[in-house]
C-alpha cells in the first residue's frame, strides 16, 4: 500500500517523463511516515525498478519509471474490470409517487419495448456502489422507449436498463435527457417488488444488470 | 498490496452485494500465501470494515462490504487524476516516410487551423506511456482539420491535438476515422524537431497535451 500511495504522491507532483526534486521530509510528512522510511521505500521501489533516482550532492531527483507507471495502470484496470460487471447495491427508499405516473403513460411502451406489464409504480433504490450508476452499465446498450406526446404534454424519450433483482426481471428507466448519473435508481417490473421480495425502506437489494 | 489483491479476487469471484462461500486454501493458492495468512488478513479486514464474513460450520461466507467496494473505487479514481494528466512518454521511431506527404497535403490547413507552417514530416514516437494515447486526451477537445478532396483523391478530417515537446509547440494528428487508439502518435511541429531537440531513433521524450 505504502508504494501505491508514493506512486500516486510522485504522479501528482508530476514525477511522470521528467524527474523533480523531493525532500524526504516533505514526502514523510505527505504519506505520514518517517523520513527514514520514506528512503528505505525509495530503494526497495528503485530496486524493483518503480521509480528511477539521482542524488545529486544533497538534492534527490525522482521520477517513477515507465515500469511504474504501467504497475499503477494495470491496478487500476484490475480494479475496474473485477469491479464493474453490471451490479449494483443499493438501499430500498420511498419515491415521491411520481414512478406510478410516469409508468402508466409510459406503460404500452414498456409492454412493446421490454415485454411485461410494468406494475403501476417503481421501486426506488439510493444507489451505495458503484459510485455512478453508469459504470454498473459500462458497454450494455439501454432500450430506448421513444417519447411522445399526449393531451398536450410532451413525454422524453427514456433509457430502459434491463435488470434482474431477487428472481423478477424488470429495467432502470432513466429519462434520456438526464446528464448527470442518478443517485437513485428507479426499477420498473412485473409485480409490486416490496411485496414480492418482502422489501421495506432500508432494506439492502443487488441488481443485476442484464447483458445483451 | 496484499488487502487490495485480496479484495480484487474476491471482486472477480463474485462477492459484490452477495456473500460467496470460499475456501482458505484456494484464496491462499490464488495470492501465494499461507492459509494462515488468509485468516489473519480476513481477521484484519473485517476489523477494518473492508469485508463481511459469515462462518457456518466449517463454511466460510465472504463479501466485499459498501465500505470495501468504496475503498477500490476511490483508489483507481485517485490512481487516474494522478496519471492521467496529459502526459505522454514514448520513444522516438522511424515513419515510413508517408507522414511528409500527408503533412504537405494538410499544410494549409495546418497553418489555418493550428496556426504555424509545418516542416514537412512528421516525429514518429512509440507511445509507452498511458497504454492508450486517448487516455492522456481524456478531457481535451482536438482541432479538426476539415477534410476535402483534391486531384480526385479524397483526404479525411483529422483530429490534431496541441502539444509541447521540449520547448516546442506542435500537434498530434490522428486520422479521424481511426477507432483503435494509434500505437505511434505523429508529432507536426514548425521546425525538424529530430534536429531541434537533438533526437535519434530510440531517445525516450516526454509530450505534454496543451489545453483549452
Amino acid at each position: 500500500m505504502k508504494r501505491i500511495q508514493m506512486l500516486i504522491l510522485l504522479a501528482r507532483k508530476g514525477a511522470l517523463g521528467r524527474k523533480i526534486k523531493i525532500t524526504l521530509r516533505e514526502l514523510a510528512n505527505e504519506l505520514g511516515i518517517s523520513p527514514q522510511s520514506v528512503l528505505r521505500l525509495f530503494e526497495e521501489m528503485e530496486e524493483e525498478g518503480l521509480i528511477e533516482k539521482d542524488v545529486l550532492g544533497r538534492k534527490t531527483y525522482v521520477e517513477i519509471s515507465t515500469e511504474g507507471l504501467a504497475f499503477l495502470e494495470s491496478l487500476c484496470d484490475a480494479i475496474s474490470e473485477a469491479l464493474y460487471n453490471g451490479i449494483i447495491i443499493g438501499e430500498v427508499i420511498s419515491g415521491i409517487g411520481e414512478g406510478a405516473y410516469y409508468v402508466r403513460q409510459y406503460s404500452h411502451l414498456i409492454r412493446e419495448y421490454l415485454g411485461f406489464d410494468p406494475y403501476p409504480g417503481t421501486l426506488n433504490v439510493r444507489v451505495l456502489f458503484p459510485k455512478t450508476v453508469f459504470d454498473a452499465f459500462c458497454g450494455v446498450r439501454p432500450v430506448i422507449l421513444p417519447g411522445f406526446s399526449k393531451e398536450g404534454r410532451t413525454f422524453g424519450d427514456v433509457k430502459a436498463y434491463r435488470v434482474q433483482i431477487g428472481d423478477v426481471e424488470g429495467a432502470i428507466v432513466i429519462p434520456s435527457r438526464t446528464v448527470h448519473p442518478p443517485k437513485i435508481a428507479e426499477i420498473v417490473a412485473p409485480v409490486y417488488l416490496r411485496e414480492k421480495l418482502g422489501l421495506k425502506d432500508g432494506s439492502r437489494v443487488t441488481v443485476k444488470v442484464v447483458r445483451g
